[in-house]
């Protein structure tokens, strides 16, 4: 089983769409507060359909407190200020995979205490190009580590 | 570079956030109508954010007009209603990825003529458990498709 940890997300829609491929996949969601939103949101209720009792999902008031309470995990960290590509990550089971912000990503403090675990998803490389959707990104990086590990028991 | 194929798509979000990754992986995007919204619609050009000067996009009045305007490709067809996995393509530059509605999936006609060309994503295997969110799908088997040709040119 793989873990997701969405850092301080903002726009209930990729909450709700991320939650949906937790529960689909098994895999356990983390948020860290403060969300942009109430867990409670029509609009998170409505991306994740029907899936909401499907999911493990834990809600931690501060990045301390997730830390602690995962018995200091260290997680990938996904963003775009990385240079090395999430493909080369050799992903194994219980690995926390962690992303930022929507618009503002990680805080400093994070990106400094895990700048080794640093890495990106490979995009065009043109001045508009900034990043991909968060769920999006969820999605690429949650089922590469998957695939390498032969998807678990999923079907 | 590779194709995305989507077959009537109803919801503008996820259009608009399939442009949006189209756009930065320099992916052409075919869409087959009737669609279920306009392509000029605020909720598709909010999930596209800035990114519709960058995308590729061409709309088809139909499937055989679609296959007629591209030289009769034969895609990889991406369906619940399959028993391989995704992962097992050995994918190509030009490789056209199909997608059918999110709601009704493809036609028949469709399912049988590319019988043998149908992948699933592997699932959770439950009887609540339906599909993924049409955009993320999208997502994870292009990025496999991009991760098996070392990414093309994108950094």
């Amino acid at each position: 089983m793989l873990n997701v940890v969405l850092y301080e997300p903002e726009i209930p829609q990729n909450t709700g769409n991320i939650a949906r491929t937790c529960a689909l996949t098994e895999t356990r969601l983390h948020l860290i507060e403060p969300l942009g939103f109430s867990i409670s949101d029509k609009a998170v209720k409505r991306a994740g359909l029907d899936y909401w009792n499907l999911v493990d999902i834990s809600v931690y008031i501060d990045f301390e407190s997730f830390l602690e309470k995962n018995n200091y995990p260290q997680p990938y960290i996904l963003t775009t200020h990385a240079t090395k590509n999430y493909a080369e990550i050799k992903f194994k089971d219980n690995d926390f995979l962690m992303f930022g912000r929507e618009t503002a990503g990680l805080p400093e403090v994070i990106h400094k205490r895990f700048s080794d675990r640093r890495f990106r998803i490979p995009m065009r490389d043109h001045p508009e190009a900034r990043s991909l959707n968060l769920a999006n990104s969820v999605n690429i990086v949650l089922y590469e580590a998957l695939r390498q590990n032969q998807f678990f028991n999923l079907i």
